[in-house]
């Protein structure tokens, strides 16, 4: 099941950075949910390099097909497949890779796992491959949004040492999508571009953090035990390419507190309970409990840098590697539909879980 | 599968903190494995109550029995059943419990969920059900000490500001073992554990950071995709209770270095390739490059704190709740066989996955 | 997953014939539901030996002991393990085995996959790991009848030539209990116990078909295309020891009839939709449609006879075995439980299914 | 996972008989297999209508074309999709089926499951959604040859009261493709392929029995409980459109015989173990034991016929229903590599089990 996600809400990828194309097939969607192309190519066209100067320059207009599991514009709870073309295909590129390791990326990995790799690119590795989760992702979050009242969210919190100030309870989707950073802290924001681009210019990379949150997630989604929402969060996010770190509400930072102060006090108010904090970030036990759930993931620079590196070759001998052309100096803008994606898919696979079990 | 981890080495646990028991079934086990109850107690010693005067003063034995799956000391690769008996249930300790949610325990959401709860202990959010895990663990452990030369291990790395300096690459086990906070810096050691005591007698608790490492992982164990080693470790974490965060390698700190800084060269020696240094910890793009890997997991301070707190009863009506009799001022000791465990798990799966697909 | 049955509604059995006894650990039981050992102990009644002179004499009680899941009388949509002790274990009836494979057991085929095995008994091949499925069975039929209206039931319908005349929509359990064959055609149900014994008296054995049906499933449980519900009925069926066919509806019957003959015409009346006949069996295209659905399932001759038969020893060299002791001359009294239990599983599961993604 | 099958080598198809084409995912294929469209090619010419006088004359080249997994002609061992464009499409040859539920198809099954449905063609419960499985069969059984020196075959044993004569031990492929039937007994396939095309005149249809056989499987492969080899069998052979029954071995058969006359002795010679009886059909307890694997299954009558019948419309109304235009009088002849297809998939998925736990 290395290409598949979720339980009962299934994704499974599919497709090379250079091949055919890239895909996503999702089995167990709902039925009769209206559902055509219009409502997954806006998130790809938020995911999709070249969509600003601070981001990769490769031009691919992403256009998505859907193949399958639809009929007069509504889901009819079949699997529906989902198409994108590779077309800026230039092996050219990466001649240099067919002979070399890239330093940080998954190419000597993938060859001792497998004893072969697609060098034209990164292969299954390349964020390419996100094309299919993003697609589903955007399916995900109709259903979360029209059957279930919940609203997901993601923003770029952290660029290297720049911090935004963002409230998770009341950010709002267009302040995200105010800027090419995807900060919706604009002072910050711009703070933020003026680094990446320095960056680009010095043929180097920088990382940080994006926050992800979902607001109106009902008390109860989630599991007891090794499902936990949290822990299926946090594997979803570990899933995406770069990313080396997630923390759930006080996450690193609550260990500075005693239990007197970390603790979320209970309260009650017209038959509704809730807490006065929220160092759990909306889920105790592994179960949501009402609140706005919020995280944070971190993801490290890009790998491709401009400067000749130590590596080696396939024949494992020393040699030195240096990228050309191209080069991506931020994922984080293309990161934050990714963890927007990858929320709304654990969210909604446990909302079925929900409606499986406990009725 | 809320209650099942593993894809090929499969572990299902059972058991609430108070009833029959608490157990696992481990599914998938290589035969001819040599097992007796003698490979398991161990693990479940550091793992139980009552240990150290810094943990929780439960008296619980925690004998493990197995049910199934070995015959004349050797796994017959059928299913194993480990079971371990309930002994301290003293359901009087948890009268007030029943009619009101501890604060930043899963009492509410397990109710919002099931609309019924086990109030007499914490059920299956209980650390109690992590007896299952740790059993499981040992199994996996000598699985990979044994037929794959990997060593498992982890330690106390932090408690709350107390950071402990431990070298990944050398760090041994009778190090750990040595004091009761589990921190193989003994000097350090010494510091946590007053503060510990210090916490116990205020009646306040205090969290920290494990460090969980695995040492002679070869190059190719992990996915590329969904399945990434890190991701699996991840959610293995995360699933953990208490938990909170979790980073590989250089994590949330390596946002602030640049590409260029972060990268890990390749070198070669003697037909052999290694990194220079190791900011991935060991996993590239999903799969193991055979460098050592380490991650970090956040524990939050235990819940119950010994402090009137603000709370609801199960009417939803506001009250507060005091925590009495037992207090467990810091998770953090008996967390290090529960991380060692669920690493194990994590890497014996795909040991077996990678012998199925690339055989 | 070898040891797992179910999606949603998920067991694992464990144990061998000899050891510490045989479970089932079942995940997903919806919460809430009345339960205590008192639901599940008549169906284990009802399958284990010694129940009948036409039965294996092998003495032992079966009682089931609910160790997790349950508090105060309900399900708590955890993971509830049931566990029936061994106590008629008798390695010495088993000597023999050590050295020689059974012609037609599973030994030398459990052999050859893991290398050992355990010869005190049939270890998983045997029927005693059916006492796990049976009692989940009895959990599952509880859910079906109590939430779902739908009642599941089965009988003996032929015993080698001697065939009963029963109709699928009206046959009651209390018929099918009202003899030690468990078929509700009193009259063949006297011939086939005569013939039983025979056998019995012979030192040999014999096989039948058991048929198994379903009541008042809505329209609309089961999945268009591998989960149909009739491919899942299959399977449950023919991983029951000693199975060697499965027919649903019309079966291989169906194929001397023409399309125009086989083909179920559709009728309404007052709203509601029904065929006016039932070749289908109450299912088509792997979805139930509201009609009776029901199967039959051909049990073998059972292996173990009174007489020497060729074989091989364990060192590969030409022997023969004769079976001593005990000997168990007919399998379907015994089958007619785990073929209901089976039914069940497969049922609550895609009921839940349903709920899921449809619900 | 309702169109996922398979454990390790998992298939997921998709696609509807009318839309963007059907397709499949296979993920978990062993890497360094040299694959190209031409080596599926020509079990999907064996699957496609119009390939004779007695098949459904629909036109549809079905053209496989590989969009992801392969790298220079070998597999990566990442997800292989393949794709078939559906050219077919003549909306207006299912107007009539818009209003009216075909009697014996899954049209009136689906509507109630997911309460919207494809009317132009069967949707997913059509037969061209085993398009996807014949060609990840071909996958599967290519690394049956290649890797494990397995062979699989299938043909037609009987139509209607017709029976064939077949040896499965010794039957050859070019036997099989030597008649349009595809019964390897060439008289026998003459007097079926008479039957066949009167039944077409009379716009009439006809079933039979497809045999499936399994040669050089090593004794070891399948599991001891719920997976048995020849339960997984059933499964897939249930799957199948049209399939009502499924026997292993003796089948239905073997209950007439007694334990004494049906057990298989074993024999050893030059160190090998074997049967000199085969009614287990190589399967004992769920695993092979290393001789010839063969089952045989129903399929009933094609449900389209071309006269009018009874059946309800979407408003529940009884009207009668007359197919027009194409009709297919027999289903046998493409269900031969149908067969095929799931036996492979079945085999490799439990080659690959076997390799992960006891390899």
């Amino acid at each position: 099941m290395a290409s598949t996600f979720g339980q009962l809400f299934r994704i499974t990828t599919w497709g090379e950075s250079h091949g055919g194309g890239v895909g996503v097939v999702v089995d167990g969607c709902p039925p009769r949910l209206k559902l055509s192309e219009a409502d997954i190519q806006p998130d790809l066209d938020r995911r999709r390099p070249g969509q600003s100067k601070i981001v990769s320059p490769r031009k691919e207009s992403d256009t998505v097909q859907i193949l399958s599991g639809t009929f007069e514009g509504k889901t009819l709870g079949t699997p529906i497949c989902l198409w994108v073309k590779n077309t800026d295909a230039r092996p050219e590129a990466y001649a240099e890779m067919k002979a070399k390791f890239r330093p940080s990326h998954a190419d000597f990995t993938c060859f001792a796992k497998y004893g072969i790799r697609n060098w034209q690119g990164g292969g299954r590795a390349s964020a390419r491959e996100t094309v299919g989760r993003v697609a589903a992702g955007a399916i995900a979050k109709k259903i979360l949004r029209e059957r279930f009242g919940v609203e997901t969210l993601a923003y770029v919190k952290q660029v290297q040492k720049i911090i935004a100030d963002v409230n998770p309870d009341q950010v709002k989707f267009r302040d995200v999508e105010s800027n090419i950073i995807r900060c919706p802290d604009r002072k910050t924001a711009e703070k933020m571009i003026r680094l990446v681009e320095k960056m680009r210019k010095a043929g180097d990379t920088v990382g940080g953090v994006v926050e992800g949150i979902a607001r109106g997630v009902p008390a109860g989604w989630g599991e007891p035990v090794f499902d936990k929402l949290e822990a299926d969060l946090a594997k979803a996010m570990l899933s995406l390419p770069a990313s080396k770190a997630f923390e759930i509400g006080s996450g690193f930072g609550g260990i500075l507190l005693t239990g007197r102060q970390h603790n979320d006090p209970f309260r009650a108010r017209r038959g509704k309970v809730f807490t006065t904090t929220n160092f759990s970030g909306g889920i105790q036990g592994g179960i949501s409990n009402g609140q706005t759930i919020f995280f944070r993931v971190a993801f490290k620079p890009v790998a491709t840098v401009m400067h000749p590196q130590d590596t080696v070759d396939v024949h494992f001998h020393n040699t030195t590697l240096k990228g050309r052309g191209r080069h991506d100096p931020c994922v984080l803008p293309r990161a934050v539909p990714m963890v927007e994606a990858m929320t709304a898919l654990v969210l909604v696979d446990h909302a079925l879980r929900q409606q499986a079990q406990c009725g």
